[in-house]
């Protein structure tokens, strides 16, 4: 069995600083840099594909809405030629940034409302992995498991990687527990880390009410920022890695 | 004798249009196209992208600095740090949705107030250069004719294509006379495309005082917008097909 | 009977002109000044509060979500908080550069998304209508008649004025007809100026299946841009003018 | 005697946090408030008017040229229209803001890079000292001591408050050492506190020489980020409490 544990990096902006990058990069197998759309700016891109490549992680591009002010959590009632012209035009502002450095971009994870949305409307998956495919066919694209995302990705011959999260909980149908209902949220570092092993191991997750459902988990979501990041980061790499689990990139390095 | 005749394109951002794209492209070998900082959108730069491609001309990255509303004409007090990496971004960004297109970038050329402050500056000059270098070295740089930023290019052996100026009057020491000053501009476009003829063709231009210097052209600049901008154009064009001079992109194509 | 005729301006941007707000401005007794989110800059809202106060309309603030690239045209979800926080800070900028050149602000009017998000949702109407009231409640406040939007500003206690459009069909609940459905526009300047006329006498509209329903009027929406909007608002404001209806702003001046 | 204390607050923007506003509000008289141009976004604004005015600070607009990215740090070339625009405006959205939560307006303090050009530059001085006084003739404007900034103020009847730093050296002539030469910094709270203490009572202060020169310090800046801010903070509060020099707002409150 092997995993991939991927983390939402380089989410600074100019004097702001978000996220404690250098702590978390040494449990992170893929590293999804922000490129100045909801997050990040070019100098922090390059400071952070430096970071990544020093670490040894896979770089991915971490697209997202064009909505600063809102991290581009919100929701925006964008088209499909939009988002496929703003995906490439993040995928290759990365890339560039990163063959400079000397590295190769491998995948791309789209970000917060974009990723949501991408997930949930088949227009907007296809958006995106045709952004993927027509700006480089060897990048894997990660999306949420199970879900147009990486539905639209598979259709195109895209690598694809399913992500699920080891700090949510999930219902009968694969979909995520919405935050507020009970069983949300995972808040034990403990249990999360052998939710993610069983995932692993089994493709299997438990849902609030106790019963036992597959999931595909090429890649799992570690949190870059928060009181207890570091610490869910460190439990878990360490359960993959004393289960015998691969903990390696889901698109190469 | 050849000759490259430039123009800045895509400069139109969401709602707003700005500049006459579709009519001026059939006099033009290069395309210089704005990535997003100073104009531009990813929209818009696809939708440029495909016109130049249909029109031939080679295309461009016009990196501008980050300053929509002066619309990259404002001086900022950029470090050398920062417009390196502002100049890698836009690079890429552009340079993949012309790949997606199934085109290939070409060259360079910075816009406005960068392009201003890389020919008088040696520090930001071998920023960009070294930006475009470590992007793709087979990219042709285009800057002021004999200024820093042409010189820069060449110490890192990039390709330096020398731009002149069809419309603007120059000193003895091969500087632009500055606008306001008598001499700095050239109205009568017959005027000018013999202008360009005589750079092409024996390497000179007058002075406004009479004086005969010698002046490397490269590319020439044609607008994009202006009430006469067409007319410079079709009279410049036909003008250097007419004395037998080669029209093409400094770049390749 | 009487009547206000507004229009959208002050929504060039930098470089970027749009609109031709000179020449629909005779013809307008209330300008919607667009302050700096989805359009307008510091220096273009001076500038148009300046040909407005010439002549002679009554100078509104047109507060719009922050999305330049949009036009604020597209959706977002934004928060009632958000709405209002961002509500008030642009009546302030506008009535602050309002002030600086000796009028008095008299109006708000919501934007494109932030207008039909507002005519649809009382959360959002009442984040709007609370914004103008605790910055000024001597405010008028333009909605799509018979909205959400008005509702809430009359809940308040703000004078409320009900806007209709003198191109788009509406329905017989009031709504107006979908864009893409047959009778969504008016396409004929003289059918649009005889239905304003109707409007303001009678307080009636017919729909495009000729059923005659109920309409409040207060105001009604000229367009500042395109190609007919100059001789659409010429023949309505001279059909009001022959029926010896009183144009003038719905919030004074 | 008397002195005002006065820091740069909101400087906050969507989910980046920046400054510790809360714990230094108690040492604070003047809030100087980011107005949404280099930090700041309308509902980080309106939570800054709220703790400012829950802690009896008066509330200052804390203006800014419009480069986020740079922080407002970076010098651009600005026209002074530009710059009265940019003023008025920024004056304005947050006199809204503080309106609406019930409170006054009292002063304005530029900030970065426009504090800096508008102390060195008389016509950006009289730019920003014509938007205070067209906006709100009873505002004060808080400036470099003894610069053109202040002395634009007072040529216009504007009440000028002549800010003076803590942590800085000064040159014979009045000026601040660049930072990087000897004694630029002042790196001990103890002797910063001092130094204020005789700012305050004597206004006097002595060089990285030793030569004793005259300094007009009605207002003294606190930094609200930083490792020592509020230790700074705390002591030259104490410091002045001590000697029985009076602490209260420039701009009265």
């Amino acid at each position: 069995a092997r995993i991939d544990l991927n983390c939402d990096l380089g989410e600074s902006f100019g004097a702001y600083t978000l996220g404690r990058d250098a702590e978390i990069l040494p449990y992170v197998t893929s590293a999804n840099i922000a490129c100045g759309f909801h997050a990040g700016d070019p100098s922090v891109m390059r400071r952070t594909v430096r970071l990544a490549l020093e670490a040894g992680a896979a770089i991915g591009s971490h697209p997202g809405l064009p909505d600063l002010a809102g991290f581009g959590r919100r929701n925006m009632d964008v088209s499909a030629d939009e988002v496929y012209a703003m995906t490439v035009y993040q995928i290759g502002a990365l890339e560039a940034i990163v063959r400079a450095e000397g590295g190769t971009l491998r995948h791309v994870k789209p970000h917060g409302a974009l990723y949501n949305m991408a997930a949930a409307r088949a227009d907007l998956a296809e958006a995106i992995a045709e952004a993927v495919y027509r700006t480089n066919p060897a990048l894997t694209l990660l999306g949420l498991a199970g879900s147009e995302s990486t539905r639209a990705a598979e259709r195109l011959g895209l690598n694809a990687a399913h992500e699920a999260f080891a700090d949510r909980g999930y219902r009968a149908d694969g979909s995520l527990v919405p935050r507020g209902l009970p069983g949300a949220l995972i808040g034990d570092a403990a249990e999360a880390a052998a939710r993610v092993v069983r995932m692993a191991l089994e493709g299997r997750v438990s849902t609030p009410e106790g019963e036992d459902v597959p999931l595909r988990a090429d890649s799992v979501c570690l949190h870059g920022d928060g009181a207890h990041a570091l610490e869910f980061a460190r439990r878990i790499r360490a359960a993959c890695e004393a289960a015998g689990i691969e903990v390696r990139p889901a698109g190469g390095a």
